[in-house]
């Protein structure tokens, strides 16, 4: 609400042809043409039905009804520079954290043990980033940059400089069984639900760690559990989950060996993620092609 | 000993010329022209009389007396490539973690708490660092690629590329009113014992972080926690402490805004460790400057 008055002023400066109304003043609906939300409201194509192009809020557009969209109305997700910044900074926290064991020490700290482990120089662990979009892309290079080995897998090959890159199911494999670390970074899609699973977790190397800063979803909860309890994985870090906030007993809570943060990896900055939508609306109404439209069909 | 005996191992291959003994194995005292330790033997320049260089293995020569060092004997800290990787990895972290209120989100965990902090983009925060040699200008570095405002601060005057560097005790003021989060990087000195201290935290920005990863001796432990306890500092990631271990009923263990680990951000790698200490041993024998040559009475 916030972010969408000051949106208005802005758009009152820069863009004073279009009028920008913040919810629940819509004004007339079949005036409606652009609609910039996280979630939208119920059928928004029968409430408003000249609406052209629909504006993700955010980096994912898995919290919208896919299949509802006719074909004429387009769907554009955010690629703000700050999620990438924030993305950036937390991906790096978070594999330097798994990396030189911080689950381990913090637990440790909560019981007064002073216990150094073993550890490893950046360039001797093998990071693996599952999605290789902006952000996948992004951290690849972040973490490239401190000295470790990074590879990468997506569903359509990708060649970013310095990183190994594996494509498609049949190279899945062969991109787990080179993963110390394991980096999630995927939109949500039928495809890539649950995909943190036994299966995968068994193929990566033994003690291996986890990172999901993708979306809740893409985790098997409970198989995390048992990787975590049977040694195949030695910790996680996780911002996202199914349920948030989770309930009061979810065993993640108390659990000696993952970190838990409340979805906080990266957000869509409030000026920078207005400079976005206002090029991309002028981008559009020139005819030209927008940054970060989706492919409804694809889910991403 | 382990070490040891590996580096044994390489001088019998590589530098057959001296004789590497590993301690107790001492041979004949007047033969020891070099001693290669952390803590060295008690009275070691009467018990060897023909010492002429001391190489630490660590990269900071607090733990020697200098005042007992007599004019002919040099003294060389570690200036080991792996200390500098570990160094540059650990110091990345641990200002992420303040930077992105990792201590707020662990406690919080601890008490199935979900709630995020509004946050920051690493280009509005200020990172000050207190020394600047070879670890602190690699540690500036890296924070400056991550898109945090760099300062630094040290003795004598450097220039580092995106740093604005102040020095000495007229520009401690300056550089401390500059600094959200403040680094600890100093060899530890008569100048330095004690400078983390009230007056020193008094002077940050409100709300200030502290990562302490110089030696425990810097810190004055009781001024951090009224610190901490008035707010002026937020939260504090220690990797060194006056006592190692601590006392189980030390006040850090178990306090909410304080991450602890074990004195593991650096340590010198086996393989790098050895080649710096060969070639500093033919520099020396060439009548060429080692590398990391301590001035005795400066104390770093």
């Amino acid at each position: 609400m916030e972010r969408g008055r000051h949106w208005q002023q802005r758009f009152a400066v820069e863009e004073p042809e279009i009028a920008f109304r913040v919810w629940p003043e819509e004004g007339d609906p079949l005036e409606v043409e652009y609609l910039v939300a996280w979630q939208p409201p119920e059928d928004p194509f029968q409430r408003y039905p000249n609406l052209r192009v629909v504006f993700s809020i955010g980096a994912g557009v898995d919290q919208f009804d896919l299949a509802s969209f006719p074909g004429h109305v387009r769907l554009v997700r955010m690629l703000d520079p700050g999620i990438l910044q924030g993305m950036r900074e937390y991906a790096t926290l978070a594999v330097l954290a798994l990396h030189r064991d911080l689950p381990h020490y913090m637990a440790a700290q909560r019981e007064a043990r002073w216990q150094a482990l073993p550890s490893l120089p950046a360039q001797r662990r093998r990071v693996g980033i599952m999605g290789l979009g902006n952000l996948g892309a992004a951290v690849a290079e972040t973490l490239g940059n401190l000295g470790f080995m990074v590879s990468g897998w997506s569903r359509s090959r990708r060649e970013i400089r310095a990183v190994e890159c594996f494509a498609g199911d049949e190279e899945l494999g062969a991109f787990l069984a080179n993963t110390d670390i394991l980096v999630c970074l995927l939109p949500l899609t039928e495809a890539t639900r649950g995909i943190l699973c036994r299966d995968v977790f068994s193929q990566l190397s033994r003690g291996a760690r986890l990172l999901n800063i993708g979306r809740g979803a893409h985790l098997n909860e409970t198989d995390l559990l048992a990787a975590l309890d049977d040694g195949q994985l030695s910790a996680a870090m996780l911002d996202v989950l199914e349920k948030e906030p989770p309930s009061d007993d979810h065993p993640f809570w108390r659990h000696p060996r993952i970190l838990l943060t409340p979805h906080v990896a990266a957000a869509t900055q409030v000026d920078t993620g207005c400079d976005v939508l206002l090029d991309n609306l002028r981008r559009y109404r020139a005819g030209l092609p927008m940054y970060g439209e989706v492919n409804v069909s694809a889910g991403y």
